[in-house]
């Protein structure tokens, strides 16, 4: 047992995520954007490789990202931090940590009027003034793109930080940042992530002593480096199981199913050696 | 609208975060331990600096502890990695960062031992023997104490990383977690810590355009520099609503109590004058 093996994952599909915002981080609101993107993101072939959650200041916005950008991830994903207030400052820290100047950006305050016509034209009493907090959310670092947000007011932003790295902003709130995700931000992972997948096999064991495979489960992973082997107890309906998890992302879907199958069949040797019964494989 | 005011939080009570494991970073698993955390040491009148997800990988773990220690928290809490398989290496981790040899922690092999027996007394066909895989549970880093786990076999551990900073790592089952939290972790609390409180008000009004308070909020902000101020809509029973939430955590109740307050005496003039209406105040 001296060291793990770890799946490979090539350098230009690796993301890092971060949730901005002192709401978070006070418990106030549980952060759900992380998981959703983590979801998203590996079912897209793609290795999230760090999450953090970061107070709504300057210094430690800027610390977080710049600390990632030195381990130069495929994407760097910001949620939180977009909107009007006084205490939504991401963009404001990414112009400040890149030396870029802050401009209105005429597409993002275009973006930004037309959420607020819309609004005025179905609430009553509601105005459509682009008063200095509205235009704050067209306020972008130079360089920096729009992505239409189809559910409020804030664009995302799309901001390529050097030939390895794009930083890509998000609102906080949970249906905007996916409708974001799932329209506007699609070009941009088309370019950075590429197509890809993720498969997934849960062998089912009988019984539920984790501390008796973990040999078998290091030999298995020393010979499938790049399938990731965990085991870890489960609860489905016929009760509390112990499960060996074998997973894999990565842009060659092919690949992936036929390592993913060739360690399934290692494992469930090896375990059926060790006295195990599987009741099942559950693949995904 | 130039810097924004920030809560002041003596550093004494600031606590960073770590989640350790692959399976939350490909979406296996919901990891749900950090807010539940942030909520306890929120509570507790600690301020939750950063946290953050991380791979099960030497060199990952620490990294991300070492960038914590720079900043000099008094507490850096990680959970997950202390099981028997081979992947959960956040014990070695720490002992290598820390230039520590690992050894068989007498104590914590107790703990371990207890918790086999106590299975096998009450599992038919289930060995007590301690096999190398559960014995690992027990190696500690130098000088770490073990921290009795009332509902699982891995024992937390606690170490003084130096004067300021006490580094404490928890399991990944969040039962464990919370029962070892509720339990053997109290002392250690007490003494980095201590005792304090977390207030929180919230103003619920009858409209909803955040755009239009973002100046108020900015001047309450500015004139109550210890409280958190944030807007944010938030669905009731009756409803969507616009609120602002003021909360504070710190050592002194009673002076949270007095300045929140304070500052909603305030808050609830400047949103009168801007021509909101209070629907209500929960306090809590």
């Amino acid at each position: 047992m001296e060291e793990t093996f770890k799946p490979i994952a090539p350098p230009e599909k690796r993301v890092e995520l971060f949730a901005i915002g002192n709401e978070l981080l006070v418990g106030q609101v549980l952060d759900t954007n992380t998981h959703w993107l983590i979801r998203s993101f590996t079912a897209l072939g793609a290795h999230v490789r760090r999450a953090h959650i970061v107070r709504d200041e300057y210094d430690e916005i800027a610390d977080s990202l710049s600390s990632a950008m030195r381990r130069a991830p495929r994407l760097m994903v910001t949620t939180g931090g977009l909107g009007p207030t006084d205490d939504d400052l991401t963009l404001r820290a990414v112009a400040r940590l890149l030396g870029l100047p802050l401009i209105e950006h005429p597409l993002a305050l275009e973006m930004v009027r037309r959420r607020y016509e819309y609004l005025a034209s179905v609430r009553p009493n509601f105005s459509a003034e682009l008063n200095e907090a509205r235009r704050k959310m067209a306020l972008f670092p130079q360089g920096a793109h729009p992505l239409a947000n189809p559910s409020g007011a804030a664009p995302g932003m799309a901001l390529d930080l050097n030939s390895q790295t794009t930083l890509v902003c998000l609102p906080g709130v949970p249906s905007e940042m996916k409708d974001i995700f799932n329209t506007s931000l699609q070009p941009i992972l088309q370019r950075t992530i590429g197509a890809g997948g993720y498969v997934e096999h849960t062998i089912v064991l009988d019984r539920g002593d984790e501390s008796r495979i973990a040999a078998a489960l290091h030999k298995i992973q020393a010979a499938h480096p790049t399938v990731y082997v965990k085991s870890r107890g489960q609860t489905f309906e016929d009760g509390l199981h112990l499960t060996v998890v074998l997973s894999h992302a990565g842009s060659d879907v092919q690949f992936i199913r036929q390592e993913l199958s060739q360690t399934e069949q290692d494992a469930i040797q090896a375990l059926s050696e060790l006295g195990y019964r599987v009741l099942r494989v559950i693949e995904n």
